[in-house]
């Protein structure tokens, strides 16, 4: 790699345009413009009022293969699809989630592309940004501190301590502050319980700023939110404690997209970063459905692989946005799909052919998985220098056997021009096949029934198991009427099943639900297959003791 | 008050001036100047390279007597002082502390000013205003992680986890938060440890960012922090644990004032907000630099009284910003020092010159103050629409038998214009009297004596008295060479004593020194009276509780 630029390197030659061009090209009014400094601006959600009547562009989901140590690089097939479009004067925007702070902090690189295909600027992206994921913390804690304040103040609602389902939250990787006890020091202090923090990008808070399409919306699920129950178990919401209007306050600017560009000057909207596990995983509806009124293509990505993002996209992001996907983008590596296929991270500068075919499976159930949705799709091979002419091609084949459009994107290497060719299939594919997502279960259908279906048709699973413990809380979540909402999976990203140790397609294996969590708030059911980690921890030389600024500003050890 | 619009009617009738159109007549050049929307702009550090050979202009220092619940008005004072210049066409600048957002959602009201001497926009000014505050407890609280991820991780540094004095930060009253136990769960959860969150703007950091003079400074001083001591009692800094750096990233942009304007556009730099007991309460010194080298006259406020906020000015805050006030003015309210005099404040609508008579004595110890500290001064008599006519002759007539210029104030009713006697007080007490403050002690002073010679000149007090503790760690400062550092002291703003229930001018008492606290990085020793909050609660009826914000944006309830 020493002949390479970083991707801090390749950013800091970036020619950004000033932002109220990119945003005045791509037809956005001034007066809908709010700059924070020359190259970030929110876009006012009074543009939705003025473009209602215009006809949606085109909306392509980017998900993968199942994510493996080797990297994917689905982001920067995000990015440089857009460039791509662009390359080919077509108006394209693209729409990504914005990183959380805390990881940054941990381990070294950033979020949001890499090489020629990157958002800009990334070190504000990367850190404060427009100051969205604060306002989410904000929002989140004052109803935690409204919760304890309200108990400590007489309890006029009966809240159980023992009961709070509210965790606080902050956007950063501290392991010490998973399980704490608060309320210490005496009667003053308040009512002694066991608590934790979560990091802000897993709070429900941030789920439902990504799924509302307004601020009233946003107020009402707010009020939705079940934050404990009573010592009689009945549950308590924001709206009992009256706390909606102060949190939408909060979120007054945090609800308007963010508009900046690639290194190729095309306009991205980056909005929202919801958990990918207990959450959906996809960027905010608002700034799709800005970038679908705007432009002729709008490139988004979905978390984790197909199994997850693609699902949660279509069962519940499409569901709230109403809006309709006309085509997938599948992304695969030859080294990842080498991992499928049960080769050893360090082995993989080898050659090897026959790992390749046999990891190929794993693709080929994603594709499937996108045939089960009725949508079209192309596969991009995302290629690494380390790829071999031999093992491109055989992936190549292994694709075109199945009759599915494939490129090979070089976006990461060179920018928009590398991605052409998969913009070009996707321009055909979707003029030659214009269908609408089908989705695989039915809200009237049980909890169970829905798992199941997801199981079964996205997984490849024989059939679901449910603890004990996961019956009893679908008995009561029924019983409240809490089963008629979408079902959002907390699995591993790893492997197709719930073990991360089974690659490429498993066959011949169950899934086990463990717990059940509401986000009415949010509008979903999250089904947890194990232990989901909500909270990370930093590693033992954390990336944010090489981090510097030098007193002309001059950042060190970002990315 | 039926007949009085409320301060936020009066805000949204404001016909604010694009903030480009501000800096632009102040002198700040396009390229210095970072948007935050049209009303909002952060003003970049390269300024005072710029402006490093021009002459500062006139420093006054806004101040008040001993703050009581009938209200004072400092701040409204001295945002109407600066109106007052600007309408007697000298070029002004306002320079004030930004307020905190937790203590809004407890009780009505914001901060800044009143009437129609108010900082606008004031509902941004009062929730996430440029996000200065939360990237003060991101910086914070990542610190926080890194010293519980370094014990976890080994503790290289053998720091003991019953003596780390770093706790977390958030900028909420949650009085749950106080006192906590962390990394609870086991081993992978880090190591258990008592532990407690202080109010944002009680950070160290906040204290550190007000009294940097640029980026490099500001790294410097984050670096000296001391986090905890070791099982052998050495004391373990920032700098031992390379965290430097990625804090000082977290806050490149925080760093730089933020301009915004009054009601009558006059411009203002709200910027920092410390804490006026175990900080330093006053603005940052960067704001204070910049507004002396654009404007003839800038007018800043430091927290509660004199005997807290002004003497803190001197000491600290103009010692490491190297400037020198010109003048003070001394705020006081017939209101105010009727409550000095005895009266409570139900009674307070009553006519009452015998009580006002009995309560001035509160006033003359801080013009006496200020005369120990060499400085002229003008009393500013802040009217309230309750005073009668005779109650503010009678005022007026002691004051001026003092010998000392007087105006009354009536900017919360009249703006600027209300405000022109004070100014042009202070424009020839300035010319008449070209003086440099004095300090009341020398660093090279002990720290007992620094304390005893702050306590008999400003409080009035007869000696100190040290407890036990406060004598050995008065001991182990100053082997550790910590007792060259100027004092920061921490006592109840309700009486020039220690007791808050003492009122007007006691005499014949004691102060008492409990514990101190060592703010190496900020650069000052806290010596603390008595119990300091540093984590407010929320009331039994929060404010947060009537908030709202409708479709439209309009928002309900924030004052």
């Amino acid at each position: 790699m020493e002949n390479f630029l970083s991707d801090i390197e390749i950013a800091q030659r970036a020619k950004m345009k000033p932002i109220k061009e990119i945003a005045e090209e791509i037809g956005i009014l001034d007066e809908e413009l709010e700059l924070y400094g020359n190259y970030k601006a929110k876009v006012s959600l009074e543009i939705l009022k003025r473009l209602h009547d215009r006809k949606d562009g085109k909306l392509i989901l980017v998900t993968a293969i199942n994510p493996t140590p080797a990297g994917e690089g689905k982001s920067t097939v995000t990015v440089g699809l857009g460039q791509a479009f662009n390359r080919i004067g077509k108006k394209a925007i693209i729409a990504l989630r914005e990183p959380s702070l805390g990881p940054s902090m941990g381990i070294k690189g950033g979020a949001a592309g890499g090489g020629y295909s990157q958002v800009v600027p990334m070190e504000d992206i990367n850190l404060h940004f427009t100051g969205d994921i604060h306002a989410i913390t904000t929002a989140h804690n004052a109803l935690s501190a409204i919760i304890d304040n309200h108990i400590h103040q007489g309890n006029q609602l009966n809240i159980d301590p023992r009961r709070i389902i509210w965790k606080r939250v902050v956007d950063l990787n501290d392991r010490a502050l998973r399980k704490i006890v608060v309320g210490l020091g005496g009667p003053i202090q308040g009512v002694p319980r066991e608590d934790g923090f979560d990091i802000t990008v897993a709070s429900e808070v941030m789920a439902i700023l990504c799924l509302s399409n307004g601020l009233q919306d946003l107020k009402e699920r707010l009020s939705r939110i079940v934050v404990a129950y009573t010592y009689d178990r009945k549950p308590v919401t924001v709206a009992d404690l009256n706390a909606q209007g102060a949190m939408a306050l909060l979120l007054k600017d945090a609800i308007k997209p963010n508009l900046v560009q690639t290194l190729e000057n095309t306009p991205a909207l980056i909005h929202g970063g919801p958990f990918a596990n207990i959450a959906h995983g996809t960027n905010s509806i608002l700034a799709t459905k800005i970038a679908l009124k705007l432009a002729d293509y709008t490139v988004t990505e979905a978390g984790f692989g197909a199994d997850l993002g693609a699902e949660k996209f279509f069962h519940i992001a499409s569901r709230y946005g109403e809006y309709k996907p006309n085509a997938v983008v599948i992304v695969a590596t030859v080294r990842a799909l080498k991992m499928h296929g049960g080769v050893a991270k360090d082995d993989l500068m080898e050659e090897n052919i026959d790992a390749l075919r046999k990891g190929f499976v794993n693709l080929q159930k994603h594709m499937d998985t996108i045939r089960e949705f009725n949508l079209p799709f192309v596969i991009a091979i995302n290629r690494f220098h380390t790829d071999t002419e031999n093992e491109l091609q055989e992936l190549k084949q292994l694709i075109e056997a199945e009759g599915v459009p494939v490129a090979i994107s070089e976006v990461w290497a060179k920018g928009g021009e590398g991605g052409i060719e998969l913009a070009e299939k996707l321009i055909t594919t979707i003029e030659e096949n214009e269908k609408e997502h089908s989705e695989l279960y039915s809200l009237d259908d049980s909890i169970e029934a829905k798992i199941e279906k997801i199981a079964k048709s996205v997984y490849g699973a024989d059939g679901v198991e449910f603890t004990s413990s996961a019956k009893k809380q679908i008995a009561q979540f029924s019983k409240r009427g809490w089963d008629k909402l979408p079902i959002c999976m907390a699995k591993t990203q790893y492997s197709l099943s719930d073990d991360p140790k089974l690659l490429g397609r498993p066959k011949g294996f169950k899934i086990t639900i463990r717990e059940l969590r509401p986000s009415i708030g949010a509008g979903f059911i999250v089904a947890l297959t194990g232990d989901v980690m909500t909270m990370p921890g930093l590693p033992k030389k954390p990336a944010a003791l090489n981090m510097d600024i030098d007193e002309n500003g001059v950042i060190k050890g970002l990315f």
